[in-house]
This record gives structure tokens, sequence and C-alpha cells, in this order.
């Protein structure tokens, strides 16, 4: 039966992140559990729903060693509550807890272990390393354009492609994709990493440029070593969607505009369009104007900025909320627009190609 | 038609604040707006949902007096979207509103003003003046225990009693009652005002002392001047609970105990109840100590703090919300567990009367 000490700020770090992991809600009622393992001094914490898991092994005083699954919340909310300093877990009958701190009791049913899946290993695959801040922006600026619905179930992940010692992070929807370019010294091979997952190592990984991510991968699994935690996802499987065509498309329109600036312009069209009432925002280009209009049943906005651009004439339809994913995930005071004729919009960076954000613009009747 | 500019921070206050008397939802869209009045270059703003109303007049450049009514959220969010600096509001056509700034122009249709109600008007009644801080105390103390369900619909509002140069303000829900008390001298009256009406007053109060609000009462309606906003309200009508006998009741037992401490015990106990599963906590005085446990199908917490209590073990069990919301209200370090035999626990300060929070036990089967 399990029995150790640990400080409250430890073990509470280790439960919340692990925590994410955990089914909220299971027919498996161990799924929705943390599972705590204990061998000597070495306390091991995991949540795991069958598709994403985070571990974490902290050190603990350990009496006696075991392993018991706790339900994520309760254990959790549990030891946010008391006081800080050290927490006492005893296993007095088997699955039977107590937590003590100073005077406080709280008894509480663990869940048997046994019903806990094995979470995978990795035989030997594929490995890179790569700084957190840079996975990181590499995963954030393009999480916004993955699938939302699973018509194309492979699609609902960015794709991590590495091809002549570049890596390439790509998100499609349908209407828009995101790529995000980086030098990366690695065979070529490539993998699918699931939208949650995604959302979870954002928040696991730090902005401190001296640590070092490390991505392995085997088939079907992806394990993620960031800090004192590890990763597991699976992996998803499919026919991605060919980007390299409308990347390679040239360009027959040209313009610069002022990000922060346009994104207000949009932005302020979002009063006018609701959940039954839709209308696209019209962008019209002429000699270093750009002109945002948008007009629905319950009212008409009109909006003139300045933006670099000289030729004829233009007027393009896209929806609002695309054209503000994309702008916010550049990052830049100004970004290039590249207009491929009527069939797309490309947003790169002003010098280099970091990014390329496509967005297919709305056909006016 | 009304024509005007102003500096967008001076009506984006004035909206904010008169739009939450306005209604969200009614088949009468009119009460969905607000009402704007021009004469010269005073702008009156004016929210009021036949319950509550809000007004406020502020300083403008009237360019033609008028009055319109305008959706409420539709406006605050556009002149919130708008850059700072000067708006310019302009009916260019009849209802048809154009509000400009900078090469920003939403054009938005208005509300015919005649479906508009019209605002009570004081006759003459009682009135009284009373510091902002003060006000803002006697309703921020009380207003938790005000009945939220009607069963009973004068219950749904504190009572403000005035009696021998005291204001009282008693808010009762069957199971708790608040009052507050404060000397102010003027004649014997008493009124009972709506919580809603009560919410709004508290975010208007400030706590500068130098600062005065005036009350004022007519039948049926109350008046509060709070700066530059003059509030309206529907007054609640019918037999209120006579509170005085409970007060008056003896007590047999006494406690101090520590606020912050007590709140953090009962405060833990949530954590082993939820929507299906209730429980009450319960507290268990003996030599200087109180235990406080609770035990549910979820788990079991037992706890001790010290207390000052030396008489013989008396056990007593609360709803833990109810205990919590009167301890959070007391704004003390401690305060004094009067108990009316097994009936009723007085909150209490340890000198005065400025409050007493009265709490029904649970009763143990």
């Amino acid at each position: 039966m399990i029995k150790f000490s640990v400080q409250k700020n430890d073990i509470l770090d280790a439960l919340t992140t692990t925590a994410k992991a955990a089914s909220t809600k299971s027919v498996i009622s161990a799924l929705e559990g943390i599972h705590l393992s204990l061998t000597g001094n070495q306390l091991t914490v995991t949540g795991y729903d069958l598709e994403l898991g985070i571990k974490s092994t902290i050190d603990v005083e350990g009496e006696s060693d075991g392993v018991l699954v706790l339900n994520s919340r309760l254990i959790c909310d549990i030891v946010r509550k008391m006081p800080s300093g050290v927490i006492r877990f005893d296993e007095y009958e088997p699955l039977k807890l107590n937590l003590m701190c100073e005077d406080i009791t709280y008894s509480i049913m663990g869940i048997n272990s046994e019903e806990y899946p094995v979470l995978p290993e990795l035989s030997r695959g594929e490995s890179f390393e790569i700084s957190e801040p840079l996975l990181k922006s590499v995963i954030g600026q393009t999480l916004y354009a993955v699938a939302t619905i699973d018509t194309k179930p492979v699609l609902m992940g960015s794709k991590f492609e590495i091809k002549n010692n570049e890596l390439n992070v790509i998100s499609v929807d349908g209407i828009r994709i995101a790529i995000r370019k980086e030098s990366l010294l690695h065979e070529d091979f490539d993998f699918v990493v699931p939208a949650k997952t995604l959302s979870e190592l954002l928040r696991l990984l730090s902005d401190d440029e001296s640590k070092i991510a490390t991505v392995s991968v085997d088939r079907n699994q992806g394990i993620f070593s960031i800090d004192k935690y590890t990763v597991f996802s699976r992996l998803l499987e499919g026919d991605f969607f060919d980007y390299t065509k409308i990347i390679g498309m040239p360009s027959n329109i040209e313009a610069v505009v002022n990000v922060r600036e346009l994104m207000e312009c949009v932005d302020r069209t979002l009063l006018l369009l609701n959940d039954k009432i839709k209308s696209p925002v019209d962008f019209t280009f002429s000699d270093n104007t750009l002109r945002v209009f948008c007009e629905t049943a319950i009212g008409k906005l009109d909006q003139k900025i300045k933006c670099d651009y000289s030729g004829e004439e233009f007027r393009i339809s896209f929806n609002s909320r695309y054209i503000l994913d994309a702008l916010k995930n550049t990052y830049c005071d100004k970004v290039k627009f590249l207009f491929v004729q009527n069939t797309a919009l490309k947003i790169v960076p002003l010098e280099g190609d970091s990014f390329t954000f496509i967005v297919s613009p709305v056909r006016r009747r």
C-alpha cells in the first residue's frame, strides 16, 4: 500500500499538469483518474485517456511502495485546498487513502489500478531535438488552421514534415492553410499530431531558449520530452493534403498591409455578424488605400486604411474570422498580401519564408 | 434629428453604465435600447426596463436636438471598438444613424423613441443623504441573504428601515438573516429595494468618503443619486419578515472564532459536495477547539482549529455555503458565534452591533 510525504507545491504541479490528459468523463472510471506509482523516493504521476498521456516523476519522501489511481478532479482540488507544507498520502487499507496536512485529514477512495491502461512504449524510431520556444512557435502559429470537423480525421492535427533539412509544420482545414518553416538537420520523415496534443504541448513549452525538447516517433505514437514532463500521443494516420501545389502557384497582385490596423478594421465587422447573420468582409485595394467594407441586416461599416499598393482597383471578399485568425498568428507589424488571381490570398512576411498563411476568398453572388 | 460629437470615453462610460438597466431580451425592442436625448450641449442617456432605470447627463458638442433609441448591446460594442477620440453621431434620415470616427463609418438603424417608456417622476417623499462607501457597505454586507426564489416576493430585496435615528438594512431568505446597522439622523420610515437594483448600486458606489449619495423614496419608487448617475427603482411591497423576535432571543453558548481559518475549513468541505451529494458540515466545540467535520459518498474530512470556547462539548450542523456566505461578509479577523440553543447561530462582531448574521442549523436525523 502506497505511503509517502511530499511538498504541496511539488505534487500540485505534477497533478494539475498530468490531469490535463485524464478523461473528464469516461465509462471506465480509471480513465478519469491519475495513476500514482511509488518506488523508493520516486513518485511517477500519470494521466492518460488512451489518446494523450502526460507523465512526470517527482522526488518524495517514500515510506511504502505501491500504486494507486485517484479521481483526477478530486485529488487536484483536495491538494489545492491544503495549506502550504508537507502532505502525507497514506493508503491505510487497500484503496482507502488518508491525505493529511497539519490538523486536516481527507479520507477518500482510490480506484483499482488494474483497470488503468498501460502507456505505449517506443521500440525505436525517429527522434530529433528542438529548442522549446521554437517548437512552441511552430505549433502555436499553425494550430488555428487545424480542421475542427472530422470529415477527414487526419486534418484534425498538424503535419510535421522534415524534408531537405527543413521542418515544415502544416495545418489545413479546407478553406485555409498555415505553414511554418524552420531549418532542422535530420533525415526526411513526417507525422501528424492531433490538435488536442498540440494544445497541451503549448501549455508545457517554455520561452527559455536554453531548454531543449525531444520529439520521438514510432509508427502511430509520438513522445515529447519537455522539462519534467513526458507527453505521449497517438498520431493521426491518413493522406494529408498536398499543399505544395497551391504554395507554388504564382501571385499576380501584391500589397503590404499594417497588421494591427487591418485587424482592428476586420474586428469591427464582427459587430455586424452573429450566428444567424453572416456576410463577408470586402477588401478593395486602390492607390495605396485599402477599403474594408461590410454590410448586413444589423448595419453597414465602411473604413479606409493606408497600405502599399499600386495597381488597378482590385476587390475581393473573405470570412472576417479567417482573416483575423491568420493576421493574429503572423506576429508581424507588416505583412505581404499576395493574391493568386481570385482563388487565394497568401499572407507572408516581408522578408524570408518562415510562414505562409493561405485563405480562400468568399465568392460573391 | 439628433446630431452631436462627443469624446469616446465620455459616452462609452455613460452607455455601458446605463445599459445595465436595459432589458437584455424583451418583446418590446425599445426596452432593449438606450434612450438618447439631446438638448443644446446636454445629452441624457437612459436605460430602463420598467423595474430599474439608470440615467446620466453628459456634455457633448450639440449640433441638432433630438431623441433616438439605439440597441444597447450594439451601440456599446460599436463605441468600444472605435479609436480613442471624437465620435460624431449623425441621424441623417429619421431613425438612420451614422457613427463616424476618423475614416470609420458605422451605419445602423435606431428604434422609434415613442415606444420607449417614461421614467417615473417623484412628487415628494422621504429623502436622506449617506456617504457612498457607507451605503456600499450596508448593501454589500447584507445582499448575500436576499431570497432568490419568489415564494414571498418582498423578500427578494433588502429592507431599509430607519428607526430611532438608526438605519437597519435587513435581508432574509428563510434560513438566514443579515442585518447591518448604522446611525442615521432621520424620521422613521422604511422601504424594500430589489436585489437587482442593489447589485447595480454596488457597481456605481465608490469608496471615496467625500462622495455623498442621495436616497429618495415616494410610495413604490426609489431614486438613488450617485455621482453622475441617477438610479430609478421600483420598490418591493408586502409584509417583510419580523426579525426583531429572533434578534432578541438570548444566547446561551458563546465562542470566538478566527474568520479566515474557519472559512478555509468550511471551504474544504465543498469538495465532498455536489449538486446530487449534499451533507451538512458538523461543528463540535470543546475546550478551545473547534472540530469541523463532513462525510459524504465522495469522502470524509476531519479538521481541528483553535477557538475561544470554554463550556461543555457542543455539536451543531450547518449548510457549508450558508456559513461561508455569512463569514465572508463579516470583513472581520475574528467574530463571536452566539448560539440560541439549537435553533440559530448569530454571528456578531467582537465589539458593537454593526452587523448580526443569523444562520439556522441543519437538523440531523
